[in-house]
């Protein structure tokens, strides 16, 4: 029964009565009033889709990022300490994303050590075609940690690297967890563990966040592909071009660190076309449906990334509810690509959408 | 008393305490969130009519339809099993709309013998101008089975055939009644008895879905008009006309199959524009008052088909229930066009809105 | 106390208690789903006030219209049956009016004899500054009706024709009364005793509804000032100025004849561009604050009138209540007008208004 | 406890219990509908905030204002009568805005001596570099008052004068009270003892309202920096510059005044560009959040003023709650300018706001 949800909607409310007040607040937690948390999802309904009719044909999501393959554009964003919803954390998350075909990106603040994970991921994934497992990195206040950080990461055989620009330290990040919420003991961000902590006030934390020069240096530590995660601004997606970024993800992180920003649907298409239709560019915040994605790709997304929902299905089911959250949303988008005649991803374009 | 509603909102209200909580879901049932069937409604209101003084005159909303005539452009929309609502079922409708000389839609998954119901209409009518008659066809995963289907609607009287394109085959419509919901015994789409069923997976689906091979071959098959039901968007529209189709329905099927895409009104004129002034032109969905009548007509359509209400009107009353909600519809029309000053429907159009 | 209502919003409130169910739902009611009745107020607040500063002077909120005197643009409108809310009914109403120094304008179907309100009026106001005292017409099935309704009118010193033309006869607007509503025995239309009564049919009402050559037959009948009261559209509007009308009332009869229609206020501009700077053109339907007074004359009214409001005055107070009624509108439009730095109603401008 | 509030909403929250029924009212009293004020909140959700990435550095939110340093763009607004939400009124006021190294304003209708409220101010501030100290001035119906208070300003060490111009006279504002609400007797307009009254009736009040030719009187009798508080139309502001005025608050009086006038941050960017890059231009007006700071500086606001949270924090906690308050929109401030990759006040302008 626990596994009966139909739609992302249902699980969020499924999940509710999963987890307890701190962690549903943690989980559900925003930045100011809410109003780009909400604004991600509610935005997506201002794009109509255009069904077309009498084109039925076999219906293929599949596509390659990075030479790897994915069943659908569809990843699990890398979300903080994945063992507050479930025991078993990143290592189910992973195996369950790896088991539906698709990626799968593991946070430095992971609760599981990675290598772990990699191990768990590979496992459940077909050897001759894993799907993209990649590492996020929050920028350490001492490179060699950072440094660490990527030689472990490619030791274990994470594929890109994610580099989260939007809030400028972790400090920042792990600040959210403080506020009414405390880590249970068993329970922390493993993969940091010897590390210096980043500062506690925001002239501290400035002095130490990463600049462009920060990813120039870290383009020329790795060969893995790094993409930037948490850019809205088209300008910022040129600079990131320019500087030999590889990858893009359209992200307010999920709107829990600056309130009052656009909705990354809205953002989307002006970045597409700020950094050309070669680069990859992906887009989380608010994806709900598989028609959020197909609006998504239409408007230049090249894949999508899932958040809260990864926690609330942890929490339900722990891999099982991941791998159903995942099945679900590939089977909504193969129905909508069908009743958008399209056939392939390439195929979802601007004159799908209805008057805009 | 069962029969006192005096508007489309009071039938809802009324309807509602004579259905079982299984039907009225079934019958109230929307894809996805239901933005879609809220907003075929509520789009309505956007368009504001513009009424005319002191023009005042004998007002005549009849029209033709293929040579057919009707009292005004209105007619039922092919609902399935319509048994699910009154024990009369089919023949109810059928004979109320012939009564009220106004178009019937028989669906291929209609719950009563597709002769019997011809029969009732018939009775109904008066042989001089029977109103339109038509019959709704899924083309079947067997052509010989859709075949079968159209010799018969021909050997009974149906004078058009509308093909429903919007919902690729039979089977993902049926699909819609397993979800919480199980048909009566005594209730079944007694015209498909036999043949072979829908594939129960979207791939199999697409595969023997129709496209537009599927209609110039029809168009080989019958001499009977036909008409295209469930288009969009204008290209389809324009396709349509290409491919030798004598009318169109603009429509996202009441809502049940995408959510997410445009209220039909809202597309109606791009239909329009795109096949010309000539090509009969209809629509469904949303439609509850003569004012979303004449705003229809107003922005291009011939005539309009009515759903939902014709199910809660068979629950409450049968075919009087049926013939009351028509008749309602109708003298709302006529009393909009005389305080629009428009004495015939070629009088309706968009000087008659305000500011769009 | 019951007098001590502070604004239009108070007296709704505090008159509800005063009037039973059925009274409440008459003076409430609305065509269709109330949209139009809703929106000609809510359209009022899409229209911004944008003050000046350091101009203060004597505010001066008096016009005239056909040479008569009004101490502000404010009239009553022609609302029918008023002893319905009052035993006193128009006559309280009319001697209210003249009071204040503003405009009365009596209905056809007055529940007092129509000398009697003459009387009470003349008698409430200054003999050498009358503010305006008219008639409002519905032209009846039989001429010679009508011209014995405009007789008496000139007899008794009315001093402008109002003729309703958004219903097409009397009898629609009587229908309104059969809904749920059964006239008390001692009132009644009793101007209209003796005179042919209007249809029942549709078909009927329309074969004996005015048109334009019964305004020009009307215009050929009588010296009095003739208005024509329900126009919304710019072409009707033209119309009336060359047939050679003296003034419009933009209205949509408050919202009871027929819903969907755009708010008076919305309409407003493009009626006034029709018809020139010089003809008189007046509102009603959602005036309720003196803010709403001054942007209808930002906008390009002459002077509006006041429908609901009234009858909730009189069934809270009588004539005392109808008088408090209009001082505040009275008061409220003269503070506007010293914060918008207009000294005259001519200073209304659109300049006025922000960013329309 | 009663300081923890952690955002001006929650201090909105907790400060309700502090205040009885009357005072409360007083506090949230808006003219009208409250339209306005609800708008000058909501229509900042309207502008988005475009974050740039990577540009992390000191984030230094100071400017001066006619050689006054302040820590951030933030002053107190000139709200009256402050004793009613703590027996320390302005003292106490004055002193947490100095404090904090922010300006504050007294108002004319200060319930403590400003010979006091100077004394407390200069106190919590550090000689050398005091914040901004200005009297707010409405002027009064003797020439000879306004002189007085003038002076007495002077005498005391006030930096400037703010001439509130939106509200004509004194009376207006104090009408305010009458309204089911009445001074305690231990609270008054202790500067204003003695003076002439000012006028009760609207005739009365704008027969010695100020105008332009009061401003130019003004100008010449003081060399402090005059400012404008309450303009809303940018030719008022363009008058303001032309007259030799120093400053303008863009200002509706926080919807006190006149309800359904645009909220101000719609009107500023107007305002800004009629009159030019340099003239000093400020805002008050729906201020809660660091972000609606920053919004205002984009769009030409070199500093805000604050409102009704000065009141609630009074209330809630006298200097502490008051500088508590502050304290935390210094931070949000300065976060968010550190998201948008801000580091100075020059830095944010349009480019900072998406799509506008």
């Amino acid at each position: 029964m626990t596994n009966s949800f139909l739609s992302l909607a249902g699980l969020e409310l499924q999940s509710r009565s999963r987890m307890n007040d701190a962690l549903w607040q943690y989980v559900a937690g925003v930045a100011g009033d809410g109003l780009s948390f909400q604004r991600n999802q509610a935005a997506f309904d201002e794009f109509k889709l255009l069904p077309r009719v009498l084109r039925a044909a076999k219906v293929d999501c599949s596509l390659t990022l990075f030479n790897e393959p994915l069943a659908a554009p569809i990843m699990l964003a890398p979300l903080a300490l994945q063992c507050l919803a479930h025991p078993d954390g990143e290592l189910a998350s992973a195996a369950a994303a790896m088991a539906q075909d698709l990626g799968f990106v593991l946070s430095t603040l992971s609760s599981c050590p990675m290598a772990e994970v990699a191990r768990a991921a590979c496992g459940a994934a077909l050897p001759a075609k894993r799907p993209p497992l990649w590492f996020q990195l929050y920028l350490q206040p001492r490179w060699q940690d950072s440094l660490s950080l990527i030689r472990r990461a490619e030791d274990c055989g994470f594929s890109a690297l994610v580099v989260t620009v939007d809030a400028p330290v972790t400090g920042l990040r792990l600040s959210e967890l403080r506020t009414g919420f405390s880590l249970p003991a068993n329970v922390s961000a493993v993969e940091l563990e010897g590390m210096q902590p980043a500062p506690t006030t925001l002239d501290g934390l400035l002095a130490c966040a990463p600049d462009w020069r920060s990813i120039e240096a870290l383009r020329s530590e790795s060969s893995l592909p790094i993409i930037l995660k948490g850019i809205l601004s088209p300008a910022d997606a040129a600079l990131a071009k320019a500087v030999g970024v590889d990858g893009i993800i359209v992200s307010n992180h999920g709107g829990r660190v600056l309130d009052g920003v656009p909705a990354t649907i809205e953002c989307l298409s002006a970045v597409r076309a700020a950094v050309g239709p070669e680069m990859t560019v992906m887009l989380d915040g608010g994806i709900r449906r598989g028609s959020d994605i197909a609006k998504a790709v239409c408007l230049g997304a090249d894949c999508v990334l899932l958040g809260r929902p990864l926690m609330q299905a942890l929490a339900l089911d722990g891999a099982l509810g991941v791998a159903r959250m995942l099945k679900i949303l590939k089977d909504e988008l193969a129905m909508v690509m069908a009743l958008l005649g399209a056939s392939s991803l390439k195929e979802l374009n601007r004159d799908c959408l209805w008057g805009k």
